[in-house]
């Protein structure tokens, strides 16, 4: 075997213990009964361990190393060269940083998830606080390791969107921050509650949300024959290459189901428009976790939450559930459409979630830059709060306890949520343009031209290009924040009468 | 770390990838899409190569040597040296043969399989026979490298049953087979159709059978903390430590599913009571496979198909299933417990069921004596059907091709259900004796005796004892075909009223 069938033949075998990891996690969220905890935490624990000892394995190194001179990588096509590139990428994020150094991190994320869950419960910040400030710490130190463009943030910025840095953040949060807020201040004035009453004080019956929901996920082109829809506390979805599984949740009290359906399906049409004659090679792979979430949030908010699709669906929701009896369609376009500024993320509107993604990148950013001491991680967060969204949480639990990252020390992971949504926005546009009567096509319930679209253009290339690169081939600029701007004017104008 | 406990480390560590295997396998008979077959038997290869890689690896191999010095042994306790025992058996079974062997049977396996399918498929021996051959000769050559005490297929069944060899089998399946035959003869002879329109005819609401199994199995003393049932085409049930799930199949035609159940759960109450401690290590497994069905028949016959059994679950029966409104007890006692030869194992009764096993030991060990030439198969099949059974299956797919076994390679493995048979009446038979009122608890649905006495006897032992001196340890004898041919004989000859 050449050294470079060598690499594939390492990138494949990584990819079988990765996606064995993967479906452990699945089982985890999913049907696991809660006694098993234990032994799955090791189970998982020992394939880590087997993950990273391939990829930092010395004949990784040696082949990494040979395919990046320069007389290698003059026999490599385009390619060759993009996979050596990314999987280089891999190794050096993880070959850089010690073996000790990752067994304690291991180490202070078990504990202080373990620790984060109980200041949640009892909003407890004090409690979480030590865990916070040796998650700081550690994540500093790797940062040294890595290395990193400008500032240490950027090491952990760089994993989860490759090539992004604090300073290109900046350059467009800024101006978002700005015009947002200005947008919700404008929205809250406006005093309105849109479609009021179209969900409150009724029932949807949780099974025919779930009929609804399977068929919805097909129509919309998931692949079953590779994939299944079933039920979890937070919906997710795990990409296996062959094995794209969904789940999603249900209220009786409402249609959010819709939502995380649309939301979920947009994360697995990515997965399932991935070639597969890519599996387990170094390039079968999202671009990054924006560009996952871009898809995610184009089928949630472009697709799901337009008057066009509500044009398609709305007939059929009213047949299945008695309780839309007497609500019209316009009044349940702009109930999902409400505005309603809310202490916990994952419950906000399209308006507010970016700036719940640049209240936490502030606050990330500071600890990096030793602008803000961990301790004071809480009183910056109701600060902000208070200045984006005119309330302050109550306890901690609403407030800077709410989302796990910090605990499993994911700095750096925020912004790719909004950063999905800037992305969705911009390619959306670029969507409409290329796209004959897209709109028109998603009211007649024809959702191929956007995914075989979405397919040919991004999907099918795995991680060949590097998300700037991507943004620039597919809308002929790179990525910017007014595509959003604009989508939420636009769409918010007419239903707060602004 | 000593050199002990750098052999429990491998041990925890190869049980935390085996556990993970079982899970895919797990998932892949119950949940897995249809499309993901490729990749997910691509994910378990790489899995059983780190397995067998770990297990046969250099640092084992000085464990096992070290630990079974003479001075070595000497410091070890009862626990421990069993332990290095065992270890040494599994280390020893893999690392004899060589890996080219190892890869070449596992081609094998995987093309015999796919031959196997088809084969079965269209009814077609030709079409399997030159797999079959292949394996064969593979596994001639395995023994040679594995060792044995008087011929080669005793490498084989130790597999399955350590310390077993043909010559002590054919001890107790010689006078076993003509026991059997004579009460089948005496059966067909007596021309009656127990419990006649039991079932026929009925319907069994499927909803309604799966509450009740739960429910039961619950009963039984299966743990769902630690546990789950779900649907499978095939029951099974996986073992993970703490994490025992069963599988369930149902029919609306009849109430199978209760003996499918209960034998089910026989195996997961063995699995469950293992003990904690011992998740991981060498001694945390059951003794043998005919050790394990032991408990499976336990459950499934000798509690599930018994007249006190029936006293406690039959009116609950009646009141769930309105289709035996006009059954009585006796009739449904007398159905469940029906003798009629069939063509397929798993279908067989208690009576017949043996002499199915019979035949295909028989066949692999004249096969391993060179006594019968592969092609040869079909035809002694059907000439024993004929001698046991008086009928002879129309196709091999009836026949010779209905069992996985051969062409996975899994030669020896037959006997382990005849020995689960022959153990469970042994062991009930004991613990008839040393628990007071025992058919009465059962009548009263009071399963703990029985459960806490297995669990205190063998389960908590794990593989402590190899089966021989379980058996005597137990019973106060070596395993004897007796009990079980008493048992059939006192159960069957009032049914028959022979």
């Amino acid at each position: 075997m050449s050294t470079y069938e060598d690499l594939l033949d390492i990138s494949t075998r990584l990819r079988n213990i990765e996606r064995t990891v993967y479906l452990l996690a699945w089982d985890e969220r999913t049907y696991m009964p809660r006694g098993a905890v234990e032994g799955r935490s090791e189970s998982k624990a020992e394939l880590s361990r087997i993950y990273h000892k391939l990829l930092t394995s010395e004949k990784t190194k040696r082949c990494i190393d040979e395919l990046n001179k320069e007389s290698k990588q003059a026999e490599l096509n385009r390619t060759q060269k993009a996979a050596v590139r990314e999987m280089t990428r891999d190794f050096e994020r993880r070959y850089k940083v010690p073996d000790e150094l990752i067994r304690k991190m291991s180490t202070v994320s078990t504990m202080a998830q373990s620790a984060w869950q109980d200041a949640r419960n009892s909003s407890d910040f004090e409690h979480f606080l030590p865990h916070l400030e040796k998650q700081v710490e550690l994540k500093k130190e790797v940062a040294e390791y890595i290395g990193y463009e400008n500032e240490p943030y950027d090491a952990h910025l760089d994993a989860y969107e490759p090539g992004f840095t604090a300073k290109k953040i900046d350059g467009i949060f800024e101006p978002m921050k700005k015009e947002l807020s200005s947008m919700v201040s404008d929205i809250l004035a406006a005093e309105l509650e849109p479609g009021k009453g179209v969900f409150e004080g009724k029932k949807f019956p949780i099974k025919k949300q779930r009929k609804f929901c399977r068929e919805l996920a097909k129509e919309l082109g998931y692949d079953y024959e590779h994939g299944r829809l079933d039920k979890a506390v937070h919906p997710f979805t795990m990409g296996m290459d062959d094995d794209v599984r969904i789940t999603n949740r249900y209220s009786e009290e409402n249609l959010s189901s819709l939502f995380s359906l649309t939301h979920e399906t947009g994360h697995a049409l990515y997965e399932q428009g991935l070639p597969s004659e890519w599996y387990g090679h170094p390039l079968g792979k999202r671009i990054s976790m924006g560009y996952h979430e871009s898809q995610s949030r184009m089928w949630e908010n472009f697709v799901g939450r337009s008057k066009e699709f509500l044009d398609h669906i709305f007939s059929k929701l009213c047949n299945d559930f008695s309780a839309l009896k007497d609500v019209s369609k316009d009044e349940f376009y702009r109930r999902i459409n409400r505005v309603k500024p809310t202490f916990i993320r994952v419950e906000a509107d399209e308006v507010t979630y970016n700036l719940h993604i640049a209240l936490r990148y502030d606050i990330e950013l500071g600890l990096f830059r030793d602008d803000i001491e961990p301790e004071e991680t809480k009183i910056v967060w109701e600060n902000k709060m208070e200045e984006y969204f005119d309330k302050v949480p109550e306890d901690a639990s609403q407030g800077v306890l709410q989302d796990i990252h910090w605990s499993t020390g994911d700095f750096g992971y925020f912004p790719s949520y909004a950063l999905g949504n800037l992305y969705a926005a911009q390619i959306f546009r670029t969507a409409e343009k290329e796209i004959q009567n897209l709109k028109q096509k998603i009211a007649e319930g024809d959702f191929t031209p956007l995914r075989t679209w979405l397919r040919e253009n991004i999907h099918r290339h795995g991680r060949m290009y590097r998300s700037e690169e991507m943004t620039q081939r597919l809308t002929g600029e790179g990525l910017n924040e007014k595509y959003h701007l604009d989508y939420l004017q636009k769409k918010y104008e007419p239903i707060y009468e602004l």
